[in-house]
């Protein structure tokens, strides 16, 4: 059995207006109905496969058990990275952790916003590198490169892949990004990998590793570990000695120090969706090189992605070549197509200009659900309210608004003040200024509700907490 | 004593999503912050103007009056055309309709959808022409062409324009649209100007010129004024007799028969707008040529147009060309500079496709205000409702859904089935289904009310309504 130990704390910005801080790409249906985090679980399941482990950060870790649920996967254990401290101390807290709970696993690593899209030739490249894995060698996965990239490193075989085909082939070592002209020598020698960042070992394997030649981030992530705090279903690492472990790859922690690495080549599609270029290819551009999602129209387009990301936002392109349009409610990209790698500068520009679009959506994820504003007036502001079943807001109450709590969707359970009374759809309830109140969904199906809040200040500091079953100030 | 008559009945869609049929771009703010129509009203009006009257259509009366408030003009006169028949029975209507109240009137016939960046100058060219109309001279104004454009008709001058200062020059003929070889010739012989569609005459040079050019005109377009419904301060021309004028310009009618004609030079600045690529000289573009509207950032952009049209949506444009972009919540058109002409065929496309963003916008306007769709689920709705002061919905009521009414600013008066109360911020009504309602702005202020609607069928069209100061159905 393997356990696939999903890494997904990442929070790119070259997706914008997609992939935001507060709800990055692999969060996002990118690609197909499912997100891209999704579909990575789901590819990582099945006979061979035990329950998956997930590193994320505390931002992301109600977002990822959403999304679990959704896909119907139950996680063997979500740990909470205190800081983002690159792959090194989240591969090594997985090890330890399994360590502790199952010493025997092979650890499939991947991160979790990759596109693969045939997701048996993938287990079938895993399942034929398994008994390297089993034999204590760190096995990686090197995908064949398609062009002379150079956003990836990649790997050096030290003999001939032949046909690509799925088998575990000794490794020379890890090549750093190339320029051009170092990836196009790569690319006609055949003998070149890119490093995808998969890996499958086993727990002893990769923790002898660590303690040769990382064993300076031995300690403080067993201590993180040791130390962590059960949470709701999240283990949250200790951050005091989190913070003492150094922000570094398992590449340069590890493998490239290591003398027992094995690749197994990978040759049946795989994308990093590293730029809305990658994006564009892995769309399924159409003879005149068009890709459209949503409700897009093209006329007389080439070489041209056009997105629309809401049902409502109609996207329409003349005449264009070589331009990629992201259109959102809230935020529009339109740049040509040779420039998507600036696209984090755009991110930065807006973020110099205070734009809250840099950083987050029109929708706040939270850990009983999610909310909007529809509206933003004066003296008012109106917001949809999602409470997933069984989940609860905080005991809470307002200095500044009233609200009216109208049911639109399932049954809530409304306490105010002294009070506390069943609300169902179509059935409203009022929230005097400074009533201390709180809203629950003691019911099977999602429960819809509208607020619509008046006041002089509406902003979401004005709140006092009294009790939250997710232990938020 | 000059009397603007302003011409608004058409719906271009070559500035599509912000024109569009239901809103069309005279009723915009495209450069500055009034609308084309509120330019057009106020560059018309001090003292020498007397008050104006303005023929549109039915569609449009309420947005025309709405607008005039906002701007502080009352008008003369509002005509509303049953069906657009070109402007030459509406000038005709304007003209009788004069006829009878101010017969001694000048005429300033003009578009309310051009624009004039320089006010005074304008008023001065009218000025300019006053005398040769009062003589019953038929008085057109040139503008001095900049380009060899294509799509205007030009007017030939008679004599050498010299500077192009204001003043009655004799007028050759009107000439078509020119293909591009022969728009070349007459920029270079420098004795053309283009035609703005603006004339200066009096009522009875007008009405005489159309008994002698266009006879057949005269008794339809008589009719239709004489057996005109007032309503509500509109005057609502006969439909019967509307119909058997011809759809006809007044050009065709009588202008390229008259043998009284004078024009007058403009030279200082005029644009009909007929393109994105006509916004974007306009707006004003920088050094590089890129204009921006609204929240828009440009990175390494050149010759390049980026608007947004809410303050709540950012636009990014990188690395573009020769690219125009306008954003709107629910629609977002990316084109090529040279391919603004081909908007209209993006219309067609959405309509084939039905798209509502073809022919209407989000917000709706009513004759008492404007309603707009803020989220729609399975089984509920909700919407923000404005009401102008004074103004009242229809007594109605729905088989298929219930309503929650919360008052977010103003004072709203609301009638469900015999009870009437006043209702004001921060409280709400209930309306069951089947329960007739009616909701009225008794205040001095809009009224602002959000509309939470719950049931199996929340269509416009579930609406049964006993009563109705605005006459509809």
């Amino acid at each position: 059995m393997i356990t696939p130990v999903l890494l997904c704390g990442g929070s790119g910005t070259r997706l914008w207006p997609l992939s935001r801080k507060s709800y990055p790409k692999q969060f996002a249906a990118l690609i197909g109905d499912t997100t891209l985090f999704q579909a990575s679980a789901t590819r990582l399941s099945g006979p061979d496969f035990a329950a998956p482990m997930v590193l994320t950060n505390a931002d992301f870790r109600f977002i990822v058990t959403e999304q679990l649920a959704e896909a119907g996967i139950d996680p063997a254990a979500i740990l909470i990275e205190p800081e983002g401290r690159n792959t090194a101390p989240a591969v090594l807290a997985a090890a330890l952790w399994l360590e502790k709970t199952d010493p025997d696993a092979l650890m499939l690593v991947a991160p979790s916003d990759h596109v693969v899209p045939d997701a048996a030739a993938f287990r079938a490249a895993i399942e034929a590198g398994t008994g390297a894995a089993e034999a204590g060698q760190l096995v990686t996965f090197g995908i064949k490169p398609t062009h002379a990239e150079t956003g990836y490193g990649y790997l050096e075989l030290a003999e001939d892949p032949g046909d690509f085909a799925a088998r575990p082939l000794a490794l020379s070592r890890f090549v750093e990004k190339p320029d051009a002209a170092r990836a196009e020598e790569m690319l006609a020698a055949g003998t070149y990998l890119w490093n995808a960042g998969i890996f499958l070992f086993s727990v002893a394997a990769i923790l002898k590793a660590f303690r040769a030649y990382a064993p300076a981030l031995v300690d403080p992530v067993q201590a993180a570990v040791d130390q962590g705090k059960p949470d709701l279903g999240f283990l949250r690492l200790a951050p005091a000695p989190w913070a003492d472990a150094n922000d570094i790859s398992i590449d340069y922690a590890v493998m490239e120090h290591a003398d027992n690495l094995s690749v197994v080549p990978f040759a049946a599609g795989w994308s990093d969706l590293g730029g809305w270029d990658a994006v564009w290819r892995e769309t399924g551009p159409d003879a005149r090189g068009v890709a459209l999602s949503g409700p897009a129209t093209a006329l007389d387009c080439d070489d041209t992605l056009l997105r629309s990301e809401d049902d409502a936002l109609e996207v329409v392109g003349i005449g264009l070549k070589n331009i990629i349009t992201v259109a959102m409610p809230d935020a529009v990209l339109v740049a040509d197509a040779s420039r998507a790698q600036d696209v984090k500068q755009a991110v930065a520009a807006l973020k110099a200009k205070k734009a809250k679009q840099a950083e987050s959506f029109p929708k706040d994820h939270r850990p009983w659900g999610w909310f909007e504003s529809l509206v933003i007036g004066e003296r008012f502001q109106v917001k949809r309210i999602v409470v997933h079943p069984g989940a609860a807001l905080s005991l809470q109450s307002h200095h500044h608004r009233s609200e009216h709590w109208i049911v639109v969707e399932g049954t809530a359970k409304v306490t105010v003040d002294d009070d506390v009374k069943l609300v169902t759809e179509n059935q409203s309830v009022y929230i005097p200024l400074g009533a201390v109140h709180r809203m629950e969904n003691p019911g099977k199906v999602p429960m819809v509700l509208i607020e619509v809040q008046t006041g002089t200040y509406l902003g979401e500091d004005d709140i006092i907490r009294y009790e939250d079953v997710y232990s938020r100030d």
